[in-house]
């Protein structure tokens, strides 16, 4: 690959958000503009002929394919705690990865990395048990697999203790308060639908690696990865919006894990 | 490891057929037994967490780990035919066999070989369509993992078709007809108990190849492996009866595929 | 109600499929101009708020709600055969009656009929197995719930002899066979979309009792429901186009039973 | 029925706790034994022909059957906390005594109470939004059936307070504690195994309406039923033992609600 000289950014989404008849997004057209696709392992979505099909089109595209890993909440959308125990939630986190690996391995790529999902990811900023039982699991998968989430969190402080690579990561469309937390959900400012602003924000991100905040105030953000949600009404447009404005600038969009073959 | 000079037979049976609360067998006990262990995958048992503790049982002891792939019914218990696609069924296989070997992976083995279970066992013994789907799944995860299955059977024709190495084996504790099929469920003799008479069957299947039938014809049977059920009421006690011949006859058991570490 | 001297017919279509996170159409707009609704019951899709949200707005609307039963297969969405035995599928439609029938009181109305979803429908029209364990189900009930299904089919001519209830029906938008029988999916005239084309054909079913087979000649069909599928795409501008032409024509769109509350 | 002037007291267990090819009690056994059956509805254990065969052999025996509704969580058996709202646990209580309920019916008796198993058990001990979940979902089905649970326990104030009768029920194989509450699962003295002395505590509660705490003081526990552990080892032994001692002493083990038939 030849040398990039510009600012690069890895920007990623959650798919393979269907089950069976359901489906959320058009995974394909987002693949299309993204650079890490999160896809769901079964637990909170997912079935395997789905997690097959955009595997393939991440593999098509050289999209870096994530796990993204939940409580077992089929109903629930993996948006709801469940109150599982350490080894419960290890043994779950390591079936769900090895599942969508064998899925990746037949569409013509790997599991690249391991991103939590939902009441999960939001659970082990705090919860120190539940974030061991996931950095445990990667551990013992050979601790191999970087594994991403917010700055700060108890989950990528324990990965970082046991060997882990970490990716942080950012939020495109939510907002920011001044001390670098996010905007609760149900609060003015917490999720920003504008593509134009969307788009502003992202490639901020990219070239400075900071977000302004619902002051005004600018917070320091130096991550990984930049995550857009994939499943709000016009998140198709924020996120070719979002493309077009990285391209325009000479933003790189590019994976920030290698992705394997 | 020495050079044994004498008959050697790969004993499997059926394990990890729990789930969360339930478990069916004592799958350690068994595990001190066999050679080889048909693990259950989560579609028609087996938790993460049990799925866990049998493989690390296993690899403590030896014995190779094979993914028991079935149909997606816990309800039913894989023991129903299910009208699956061949593409859902494909990656259904692919899943189920990922899932698994992240586990065996994470307890210090690998999936050394795949076999399917109840339902999907006896429908690839002619449904073309389903046996494709089987073949089809270990060759999109790379053609490595052997398929167990019956002598003469669809699917382990096609596996040979596809590059795939097959694995034959009989059934220590089943009624054979004459021509060599097995007495169908329900009628005379097609099950087995006594573990007198099961232990003798099964030395004479690893020392001669051969089974006798219902009307006390030989049946020629040279098997890569031997079954004995794990679920039938005094499953252990046959078990230890045949293992306990075996080692008296000087009949070395041992896994028919290499054992990953 | 005041009597009503003109054509009256039944209008029913499939609601209540989506699942947690997932829907599939827009349920109350639907039910706006429909008299009855096939509402899932948590076997091939319908989480109980979902269940309890349809009946609500179907309570609200004097619709009929009817009892979509089907087999145990979420990820299928209930369009697979499973190889149930008799009695699990007539305990599966017992179970999944009974709990639409409280997601329907808790909203103020009642399950008024039964039908049967996808893969069985179409099995019960001629496995007299599966018919009969359907038929069972509604006996061991108290036989009070009328049985929706294809005229000529063994689940119907079994409750005839039982003494439930039938409801027989005729699709607005499946191409029909000059001998009555529907002119199979993925043939040429198996679906019709055009909404002017379904409107027609379903006042002229109101009307007449009558629709035009695929050769352009009468196909006689006296039923007491015309279905009208709710899930293709444009299903809502298909069934708009329906009820307006129903109105227009001065035909009585009602429940073919009497709907509780 | 004539009159018994002596004591009389409700024994419960719980029932119906296995899924498919799994179990975990002699449901039938135990069925001889006690007045009350909690039986379960599905989400933490119980397929509909298991449900049924429970209802069949309570309603030959006059034992009241009581809806055990759970948290959906198969794998955890119900006994993990879930994060539901409170209308997706309100209306999963309504689907989930309704589909029992039928189950009931079609097996001649009816569900004459509900009783939280698990998880929510405790967890509507304190929380008073899944307490107001339960009752609310009771109350939606007309308010008719009695809700049993821990005496001073939120769900049992909210019950009273919208008109939903109460049942309060003692454990006779469970330590207390000299305030009455229970000695917690893990310390010591808090599960009780000894047949004769779980059969002794019974008597006395339903003689006196006393059970010892740890210290030997009497507290007092005028309840309307006593729950004995069913899945314990010895379970049956224990019961066995509670039957003979009632029996033997001249207590009457007859349903604290009335058996719909």
């Amino acid at each position: 690959m030849a040398q990039h000289e510009g600012p690069v950014v890895d920007l990623n989404v959650d798919l393979g958000e269907g089950f069976g008849r359901w489906s959320l997004v058009d995974d394909v057209a987002l693949l299309d503009l993204v650079s890490s696709a999160n896809v769901a392992c079964g637990f909170h979505a997912g079935d395997p002929s789905l997690l097959r099909r955009v595997c393939e089109a991440a593999a098509a595209r050289g999209v870096a394919v994530g796990a993204h890993v939940a409580y077992r909440d089929l109903v629930g959308f993996g948006r709801r705690y469940v109150a599982a125990s350490r080894t419960e939630l290890r043994d779950d986190v390591v079936y769900q990865v090895g599942a969508l690996d064998a899925c990746a391995r037949a569409a013509g790529t790997r599991v690249a990395y391991v991103k939590p999902h939902g009441a999960l990811y939001n659970r082990i900023v705090h919860d120190e048990v539940h974030a061991a039982a996931v950095v445990d699991a990667v551990v013992d998968l050979g601790a191999t697999l970087p594994l991403m989430g917010l700055p700060g969190s108890a989950v990528l402080r324990l990965a970082a203790d046991l060997g882990v690579r970490k990716l942080t990561e950012a939020f495109g469309d939510r907002g920011y308060r001044p001390d670098g937390t996010l905007v609760p959900r149900g609060r003015p400012g917490a999720v920003i639908s504008d593509p134009t602003l969307v788009a502003a924000r992202v490639v901020r991100l990219a070239t400075d690696g900071v977000v302004d905040a619902s002051d005004g105030s600018p917070v320091r953000a130096a991550v990984d990865s930049v995550c857009v949600h994939s499943d709000t009404p016009g998140a198709l447009d924020v996120l070719r919006a979002v493309r077009t404005a990285l391209d325009d600038t000479g933003v790189l969009v590019r994976p920030a894990v290698q992705v394997a073959r």
